[in-house]
């Protein structure tokens, strides 16, 4: 019998269910038209007071069974769906957020380059410009492998002020000279919104640096020039910040930009820093945006290079950096992390080894 | 006239609020009834498969303005706060969590020694049991500041198993003898439930360590007996969890909890936990277990001890626990963090220099 | 003429430099004997008294130009050496560490499967067992694509003492039968030392569950029988106590343990835990023991499970571990991050898609 | 006897002891020269490739018992020595580091108020600069309490572009008109070094947030303006880092920099970040600069001010920044961590009970 009542019951609740659904639509509809009148007026959609209001007069008018905090966090929700709906519907935004599965931002260079699409690109080169003939030894062993993405890095963020800062616009100079020679591109970080008329000279690829991920005066300055941008994630940014930060980028009217998962700081000091490979993929699936793995900084090390580069490729990013260097143990920076020449063909060996696999044809 | 607009849609907002609620409660009156009688019939309550098929009839009568995604969003929400409703009625539960906010569970020892009330105790003793000199020694410099827990461990969880283990039963014949000697209490660590027996007959107060703040064969045993029980908050568990396991303890039967405070594992090095400070604070907010701030575990260094000394007692908490060695430097475990006697004295004067300050009364 | 300067006082320090060496050498001889006369009386080979002594009398003698702070630092590191050194002759120890590129432990089971060699190996199942058509509906998909381990999970530490907990023996019961019927091996959570001889009769693997990796009392109880053992990392284990958790059980003379990284818990929520893949290649170039990475925990999500598991393969582990449901949304645990059995099956079909890969045979 | 014979071993270690003091002492001396003349040629003192051989030398002259990796490692010890010692001698540098236990660095603003001595200081205000009438009815409130230091903030870095960046100038003129009518002093956050000279109009001390702690280039202009600035510490900056931040500036010429402890992002969501109270104390210790506790950012919630408050006190901390707004929930940003007016007395009230405290004098 009560088996019966129960189903009696649920019958009840069916009933509500689509009465509620009735109302919730409803009042959607009405707060819709709320919306535009202010987006005519100019008045901000969101208002706090007129919530509290609300929330006090339901809360006065409950009787239970439901305790009064619950009520004004079921109407919470309701209040913040309805807003999400307004601003939804006025805006359309979040320009990096991928709106269909196949929507794919794709990064064409002069010369038919794609960093975006199906080919797997390789960023490499030292971790600075030191010389010229660190930079043309390097090239020209990168140059073997196709790669056409050089680091030319001259301004170097560094932790302490009496560390080695990076050469500067000689530096840039020295990169040019070699990436023309070898058909390449260059890209090389820039730390401040005031460097961009000179480094355009020099540069194809802007590289804002995880120091700078939230430098939100940066962002937008790079977003009101044309160059392609690669935004590397910060140290403890979570993927929503970094999504934003590169919505600073292209809100501003530059839609090429790149992203760097290069892992994150934790406890753990195997590792330089946690490679969020999950977290990769889950930029893949919101965003549109082009997702390239740093096996450098986020392993720290060489010995794990090889792996590294499988498990970058294999987890579906369009591309991985790599630092590599003529003698890594005298760089002036990062020396722990630097490829060898061999090691670098090494995992370009491994690397194409995985081409026959033919799910990541 | 398109502000007096808005004044006639919020007009029409207010009363569709009001039969959301009226709606809402309505609902809860039937769910409640439902549970009931699934209370009656030993029905498991949750049935997420009528949840999904609710769901979907939603999804199918919805026409917008709300996409799917949110009208499935705010009923899961609905239906979770029925459940909670529901939930609540049948338990009145998670005893561990404070219902009014001059709620709180004092510890009484037989001497009549409260921890939980307004006087600020003190745990305190060596890391481990080496010796009897070492026990005795102690206790005499703690007994001179009235401290009334002494630490008496004689199992120790380390990370090597190469590393020393404790003295086992012969410490605890050490820490027994002393504690009585000294009028004190023993705190001690139990590392399995078969230790219960043997250990009941030396300790008055039980230790679960970090590495078993989830172990909860152990909990449960522990909450079967009637000793005070000392639960420590594991490496990287949140509030929510360590209140969930006090209240594995105190749902078997064993309502004398009190919680350590010990400062989580992050990247900073500089320190050997962070100790969460305001997360002892949120713990008096949300539960009325006594809370205690272990002082050594945390800094994991001697020379911040009287800061924070001053810090433990300034946050509300009910008590601290610290680390005193008659030589560090030859302690067989913690030797960094122990505090000389001297040391141990300094952070007792600073304390009682607190005492004048009137809003600790 | 200061150049020539330079490479004179370049030639001092060499002859310097070997003639440290010698005295370095010698000194090591000495402790070395020292050691043995000590492991002969059974004293504790480190004694912080004598170093103490040893660093006092140095800072009394040393008259610059290093500061005393220094001199004790480079000695605390020779005396760390000379440790070292009789450490390692007196026990030839860490028994999980690889002593050479090629060692590794391989566990096979009667029929001749191998884990830790060659093969990526599946474990594969719901998180817990909850009834027969569960668990046989989900090994006959498993037994399709020549799974050979199976989740038989009847013992589920949670972290509210309100959740479900597991079926216990029965659940026991009906894995083993299941098992049993399409040739499987039972892997399958332990929670207590007590439980060892019941679970012996249906288990083929023990699992130790994150929560319990420091739990000494059940590693070392586990060391002593013969079955081989699964071990999870902590939620905030580094790698050297992950292997120091393993060397609880080797030690104990079980040397048949498989090593599972599941992910560390950090500030990033967009997936439950952060995979650690480079931790885990760490530990392949650290420990001889099986890795295998937990792709189901790490994510927390089924809609990355595809690239997870390409990662995982591509890492260089061992094996893999995913949970597989016949309908997730009603699973009593874990709900969001079971696989359905389609999902499963894209899961393997992008797997073997790997196998073309020559890099990988 | 063989107890005899240590003590004879332990006195040929004693003399070799002496003879490495001695040989390590020489060597120094000879590094120490090599350094000069190094400084007069204007050569790089560091140089790897000359290590390196001499590493490679003492490899292959090392007959044991210490391994290679010893050997290199204890020599690597010893380079790092001297190099360290050379460094020191040759700048006396890291400015920002605390050279005797009473050094300290006071801020003294022109009417004669310090910040860094004795007297707990508060900085307070809203968020951001919202309109006249908020900053002047905060102002009113706070100058009740002795308040002199005034959040001005004007431009706000915000996660999402979309989101309110702060009124600009504007706010800047407000704050200023509102500071000079109660005689306080404004802070207000910079974001970048193009702001100086416009914002150098109305502001007293130059803020720099977290996302900014690393912006050298941000860092090295303010270095060379004279107004004081506060430092925030980076969401998982390392005490280190926000060390070498703050040298950044003062390198630069100017001594005036406030470090802001402000909590680090961690796994644990009860509070916003967790405040790293023993790091603050840590801060005292090396450094001579003042330290100043954000309960506001750490906390990220208005119910645990005081304890808060009194913690920060209690820490030995030079002051602390709290949020304050005449309606914290329709404030612009940081609704749920501002406190309303009555709640700012209470805690002032607090901090006036601890005054009492005679441990704090």
């Amino acid at each position: 019998m009560s088996k019966e009542r129960v189903q009696e019951l649920r019958g009840q609740i069916d009933t509500i269910n689509m009465q509620l659904l009735e109302l919730l639509s409803q009042r959607a509809r009405v707060v819709s038209e709320i919306g535009k009148i202010h987006t005519q007026l100019g008045v901000e959609h969101y208002d706090p007071q007129r919530e509290a209001e609300m929330l006090t007069t339901l809360e006065m008018a409950n009787q239970g069974p439901f305790p009064n905090e619950t009520i004004k966090a079921l109407f919470r929700e309701i209040f913040r769906a309805s807003m999400a709906l307004e601003e939804q519907q006025a805006k359309a935004k979040i320009k990096v957020q991928r709106t269909s599965p196949d929507q794919k931002t794709i990064i064409t260079m002069p010369d038919g380059t794609e960093l975006g699409n199906s080919h797997f690109q390789i960023i490499a080169g030292p971790c600075a410009v030191e010389s010229f003939e660190q930079m043309d030894s390097t090239a020209a062993e990168l140059a073997k492998r196709g790669v056409k993405f050089l680091r030319g890095m001259a301004y170097k963020p560094r932790t302490s002020p009496y560390e080695f800062q990076g050469m500067g616009e000689p530096g840039l100079q020295i990169a040019r000279q070699v990436a023309d020679k070898y058909g390449m591109y260059i890209v090389s970080e820039i730390m401040d919104a005031s460097q961009i008329p000179m480094m355009s000279d020099y540069v194809d690829i802007f590289w804002i640096g995880a120091r700078n991920m939230q430098n939100s005066f940066l962002l937008r300055a790079i977003g009101k020039q044309s160059k392609p941008v690669i935004l590397k994630r910060g140290l403890a940014a979570t993927l929503e910040e970094f999504m934003y930060a590169a919505e600073y980028i292209v809100s501003g009217g530059n839609p090429n930009v790149i992203l760097i998962e290069r892992g994150i700081r934790t406890y753990e000091k195997s590792t330089r820093n946690m490679l969020d490979i999950g977290g990769a993929m889950v930029l893949k699936l919101e965003s549109h945006l082009p997702v390239v793995i740093d096996i450098s900084h986020s392993a720290g090390r060489r010995d794990i290079a090889i792996p590294m580069a499988r498990v970058a490729k294999a987890s579906g990013a369009d591309g991985m950096m790599v630092e590599v260097h003529p003698n890594p143990p005298v760089a002036m920076s990062d020396a722990k992390q630097q490829l060898y020449f061999e090691q670098f063909h090494a995992v370009m060996d491994a690397l194409e080894a995985m081409d026959a696999d033919k799910a990541l044809a």
